[in-house]
């Protein structure tokens, strides 16, 4: 299975730009299943409700989605990337999985970050596994990562990937994806954005790149510079994230012991 | 609050030299909490049953124990080192926490790896907090480390600091315990032991020293080398541990989300 990343400089507002770049730069790949960033097509930095109201999309209406959609099929592959999502009267910071078929799911973030909590609904949809054929794959958003409930949850409920639209802009999460990758014995593709957002006199944000592919073994696949534009496409095995068993005597998930943890 | 690890050799079956070399290592150290090793006097690639039940001791009255007390008691200061307890008809692999009065508290490793699970009972303590007056203080042993349900629990009910005797043979949980101390914004000190063992015609297990102290921010204060002996103190605040809030939008065990984790 041939999986991998695109990682780009959006601008922020831009949404037709945007998708314009990723159509470009997806025109000539082939691929099982890309990741894209969070917010691909509508930047990052909001600064006020409005401009969120006016950026937001349906899913799957909206023109992000749509376009995806059109790539997915034209490209015979799965895409996952993120958006601003509108719904009734909530906005969330969501991301999308659309195949050749359209779509496949939505999942709406749930561990917001930093002004994120000012402008968006905390995500109500919960972890979900997506059979894709070739896979099974499970979707968390940048921050996310932080919280190792998201990727256990996903790991526990038969993710084989881990796709993880993201803007990071702290430098922990490139390792910390390889220890997700470990406890939890699944691939990961974190699709990262590049370039710098300084809206309304806030402070300037710069995003970390560093987008990768790591395995259930822990080995980093492909892992992007931190400010150059990158597409990467790696072949992989799915089925090395069934194999639980970590050596003779220990099967990763059924040696855990629920009974003594504290879930909350 | 001072605190630090001791990591050495030991010698398998030589209780009392190696306990020896701990009170030799210790006998002019200034300190509040020390970590010491995972089967700090026994070694630890046992080959039988009856090698393991005639190196096991009770706790507080073996002679592990007792030693760790008087060390504590002499140097005014808690340890927290492993050992193989025994306890009626089973056998555990433990670690104790020892203070100028006396012992603590006992944990018994809830996730034994590999060839531990032939020789050993699974622990069946849980996880528990203890305060010894400047921090609270929580015990994991070795691969617990792997599962981050682990630290989750400590943490959640209460620790400043994640104390982790280790007989580490893998590579990843040094760089590990750094998104186990960011996850939780706890501090952890892993003492690892350093040195060789070939045992009964058994696979070489060679250990990976790399003890450390990480901070609730991820920064590795002191790393000793894969293969030297080391003694480390260092100055901590463990009042950095309670600030839970990462930004000012964001505590991180407040936006824990646990209606959408799956536990079990």
């Amino acid at each position: 299975m041939r999986v991998g990343y695109y990682q780009f400089d959006c601008v922020f507002g831009e949404v037709k730009r945007n998708l314009d770049q990723v159509s470009q730069a997806l025109s000539n790949v082939s691929a099982d299943l890309l990741v894209l960033p969070e917010f691909l097509s509508s930047g990052y930095q909001f600064i006020s409700k409005q401009e969120v109201l006016d950026l937001a999309e349906p899913v799957p209406d909206g023109p992000t989605t749509q376009r995806l959609m059109e790539i997915a099929r034209a490209r015979n592959m799965v895409l996952v990337g993120g958006l601003a999502e509108r719904a009734r009267d909530h906005v969330y910071n969501s991301a999308v999985a659309v195949g050749p078929n359209g779509l496949i799911g939505c999942y709406r973030k749930t561990h917001l970050f930093f002004e994120e909590t000012l402008f968006f609904a905390p995500g109500d949809t919960g972890f979900h596994v997506w059979d894709i054929g070739q896979a099974r794959i499970g979707v968390m958003v940048c921050f996310d990562w932080f919280y190792p409930e998201a990727a256990r949850t996903l790991a526990l409920k038969g993710a084989d990937i881990l796709c993880h639209p993201s803007n990071l802009v702290l430098p922990y999460c490139p390792d910390g994806m390889v220890t997700r990758c470990l406890e939890n014995r699944v691939f990961s593709i974190t699709a990262n954005r590049i370039g710098a957002e300084e809206r309304g006199g806030k402070k300037s944000l710069t995003f970390i790149g560093s987008s990768e592919v790591v395995t259930p073994c822990g080995q980093v696949l492909e892992r992007a510079l931190r400010d150059k534009e990158a597409l990467a496409v790696v072949e992989i095995d799915p089925a090395e994230a069934r194999k639980k068993s970590l050596n003779p005597y220990n099967d990763l998930l059924a040696d855990r012991r629920p009974a003594l943890y504290q879930a909350s």
